[in-house]
């Protein structure tokens, strides 16, 4: 069979099947709809790519995304930011979830992860260690474990635990709440999740 | 609110963001992604872009995607391709699907598109006088339209059956069959492609 796209075509086609979830079909329409823009589409995205290792990299304190040119994240170095208070999540981009509902003045400090044998990701591969040096570096006197309500998730705030006990490290230790999402109805309420809304329940 | 996410992180966001279905959640997984990956992966993705529309154009015959270098199409200029026999088309991807099933030895118009008003396209935005002087030029002796299955796909394929009866050319026209899929059950197959598939019944 002939070839039967152009070969700069193909390629991207290729290039953008990397992408997480994007398959064949995906790369196609992505690759065809820039065809069709502006040339300075594409330039304009390929030019975004080609700065993002050189424009951001991790936070050394709280691995978060920093510019390139900062030190360390603002989220820890800002006057009116608490380091007592730690919030751990997995990924950096829990962070901008947390960061907009504007009520949480403490710091962050990112796993990279969670713990998942399937994948190949041990405990070794977290920034745990890290962590419990910041704890006594800072002083820090409390954590919220925000870790996802998965599996890989509950395992991992299992894990931290045990390992700030195992290191005498004794701070108080809180989750994010589990319970009913807001402006869902009852009726369609998964039943593990009425289990922990149940299980946590608050006094009126 | 501070910056959240570093600039270089929160400007390929935003290119990504501009594909088609791309939402901003979407973006920020593919840009974390890349991130994540060996810069290779984004500086090659980048590379792909940069180099798309100088090595791809349309076939000036078909309006085919080619190769920059190449002069037509060769689904047209290869001499096993039988230039009497046109299959219309949509869009050129759907090339790619009739070339897989192997079946075809004919030649192709991609129209570019299909009449939509909602859309702003009209019939003088589709590529369908050049078809009409292809089917002169080439002695075209059978037209096989194979837009879409919706609604502007048949407006348009009532559009060029007007267009050409208009213009005085006369040539048999077919269209794909409409019927029932492969390896679905009729229970699931709805109203309007069992009704296709009844009056396109074939004799046994």
């Amino acid at each position: 069979m002939a070839q039967l796209l152009p070969k700069a075509f193909g390629h991207l086609i290729d290039e953008l099947g990397s992408l997480p979830g994007v398959g064949a079909r995906t790369a196609e329409r992505y690759a065809y709809y820039l065809f069709r823009q502006p040339k300075k589409t594409s330039v304009g995205l390929a030019e975004a790519l080609s700065s993002l290792h050189d424009g951001v990299k991790l936070c050394p304190v709280t691995y978060a995304l920093i510019d390139s040119e900062q030190d360390v994240s603002p989220l820890y170095s800002q006057g009116d930011r608490d380091k007592t208070l730690v919030c751990v999540v997995e990924e950096p981009l829990d962070i901008v979830a947390i960061e907009r509902t504007g009520k949480y003045r403490g710091t962050y400090h990112v796993l990279g992860g969670a713990i998942s044998p399937i994948d190949g990701v041990g405990p070794d591969k977290l920034h745990i260690p890290q962590l419990a040096e910041r704890i006594k570096k800072d002083g820090v006197a409390e954590i919220i474990i925000a870790t996802n309500a998965s599996v890989e998730g509950e395992s991992t705030a299992l894990f931290l635990q045990k390992y700030l006990r195992d290191n005498d490290i004794s701070i108080p230790l809180s989750r994010l709440a589990r319970g009913i999402p807001a402006g869902v109805d009852l009726e369609y309420t998964d039943q593990i999740t009425l289990q922990h809304a149940l299980e946590g329940r608050q006094q009126f």
